[in-house]
């Protein structure tokens, strides 16, 4: 029998509930589908920093590089604010992401059928479905260029650097034209190349890129007009393609008009189909350990690392498949309305729930 | 009889018809209120471009300088997108704000009672009334940091310079405590502190800043929750401040929300009351010289002018009701639809009306 290697890194605030969910699930699915799974549990973020003084210990990145997938719950909280930028939970993050070479992020933003009216655009305006996906590159730009503080005439300035080579810009319009090619064969890259050098040459480079994928069509937009077009038109948008800063921001504000945003996973690829898979949302601490949460996002990047890092698509698409019979008829807390038609249930209960019906 | 003499760019595209909608209701209002106004024009953008070779001449710089007042149309347009970098139509604009030293961009998104429906948000999610106000720093950040090409082992990479100074991030957060103090005092300060060094000086100094106005409530937003708040609960929000290239993308999807872009004007300032005015919406090449486009964000900006810069709050208020008033029984195209209950009219027509209202 088949047996992959997780490596879970629950994270902080309602990481580990979730994650705990994600794992039922996925040992249903491996059973009813006959491979096997085990897990190796390592620390990261602000669990990390409590228990070892560091957000990434050299043990987790270790445990991650030897196993098959990474699946992560949420990093974070005000409990570890006031450390150094250096020090923090979010440095974890960022730091497991470079260490592991995970370069394309994809963040889906789908509007759920069951809560096609939780999104808050007009219906008019969201059409008749929403289905983006968000590459965004993820080990390089001003997230991971020099940075520091220095004194210029007796005054305190700080400093980052956004900085892209033809390499890293290539690999990851490759993965977005790749992406397109298996879509809707539409990819609009988004820069800002009237202002950023660091976007004059990102333009140029998916341009030639572009080349190889003459079946795809591409367009181009300023970062400014495309956080505009999410919200007045976001249908036109098939797959987009961006820089780690500009992707931050798209993909969390692409995420909220989909109003689903306690469902939507997400995947980090490194070159050779191994990822890390975690919920877009945060660790929202505010009701860690109150049973709760939503651990839909979670279950669902357990099927996202089906897909993309198993090789595994039926026992993704039961996953997806039982995710989308569960909402008919229970919710939790964050997508429950009286008048939905749903019952209310527990983050457990609905992991017993999607479990029940792989 | 006071004089003030304006200098006036118009600029490309739709910036000459809908800048002399905005001179015809501001000569009609300085009659009635008793004074006087002359006008230089000079060029910018792509006009410029055309005519001198630079998209920023000299002698603009110097027009500016001596006016009271600066009044700008729109720069930009497919034909001068292929010039490298520095010679486009923007780099007239970056440089105009720079050589006037405009460091605080004053962005309002407000919704106009008789445009309520025309927010792509539903309208509970917009909720009784928006009026945010985005404080955008338009000197510094990225947008004027050092930038450049290199060639690291042979491959090309391309850099830009995100670098504040705690004398730039005070001046803009005083701009910002200031006007909130004028308005709800709430501030909310954006930035991505959890990842760069520039932002954790960012949010420092301005709670250093916030210990002199102890009367406005300050609060701390990463960005790419910002991104989704707007879209999610705009309401929240009063006078929000950020960098330049943060102030650059949240003041385009603030102004898409309230759905009312071709109405919204916008000021940048220097310290002294000094200010240049435009529209926020772009030069809509498509559309130049057709006489449909919409010079209320224009006649608007004057508005702001007179209040802003030049002292004359009642003449800003006139024209302000005078819109309002118009609005009622006429519109431009694209506030025209069927069954708004107003007649549609072409851009010199509204120009026409405005003036007639004053
Ligand atoms: C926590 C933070 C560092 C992180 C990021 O900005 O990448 C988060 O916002 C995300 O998008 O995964
Ligand atoms: C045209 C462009 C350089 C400019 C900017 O990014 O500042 C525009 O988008 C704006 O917001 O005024």
């Amino acid at each position: 029998m088949k047996e992959y290697r997780i490596a879970v890194l629950e994270g902080d605030g309602i990481g580990p509930e979730i994650v705990s969910e994600a794992v039922k699930v996925l040992d249903r699915t491996a059973q009813s589908f006959g491979f096997a799974v085990s897990y190796e549990r390592s620390l990261l973020g602000g669990a990390a920093i409590d228990a070892k003084k560091t957000p990434l210990p050299q043990k987790t990145v270790e445990c991650c590089k030897t196993a098959d997938s990474v699946l992560l719950g949420a990093v974070g909280g005000p409990k570890w604010d006031a450390l150094p930028g250096n020090q923090r939970p979010e440095a974890g993050l960022l730091g497991i992401r470079k260490a592991l070479g995970l370069y394309a992020n994809l963040r889906p933003a789908v509007i759920f059928g069951p809560l096609k009216d939780a999104s808050p655009l007009k219906s008019e305006v969201v059409g008749e479905a929403l289905d983006i996906m968000v590459v965004r590159e993820l080990t390089g730009g001003i997230y991971f260029g020099k940075r520091g503080t220095l004194e210029e005439n007796g005054v305190k300035a700080a400093f980052d650097t956004e900085k892209y080579s033809v390499t890293e810009i290539e690999r990851i319009a490759h993965t977005a034209f790749d992406l397109a090619r298996k879509r809707n064969r539409r990819l609009c890259s988004v820069d800002k190349a009237n202002v950023l050098d660091s976007s004059r040459l990102w333009r140029q480079t998916v341009c030639r890129v572009a080349e190889e994928y003459a079946d795809v069509e591409l367009s181009h937009m300023y970062v400014d007009n495309c956080a505009m077009q999410l919200v007045r038109n976001p249908a036109q948008f098939d797959v987009i393609v961006t820089s780690n800063m500009f992707g931050d921001i798209l993909s969390d504000e692409a995420s909220m008009i989909s109003g689903s945003i306690g469902m939507l996973a997400s995947a980090s690829l490194g070159g050779s189909g191994f990822g890390l898979y975690e919920p877009i949302h945060g660790s929202a601490p505010d009701i860690a350990g109150m049973d709760v949460a939503n651990p839909l996002a979670t279950i669902l990047s357990v099927a996202m690392m089906l897909r993309y890092s198993l090789g595994e698509p039926e026992a993704a698409q039961a996953i997806e498949d039982a995710v989308a019979r569960a909402l008919v008829t229970a919710r939790t807390r964050d997508i429950y309305s009286p008048d939905c038609g749903a019952v209310l249930i527990s983050c457990h209960e609905m992991g017993d729930l999607v479990a029940s019906l792989v």
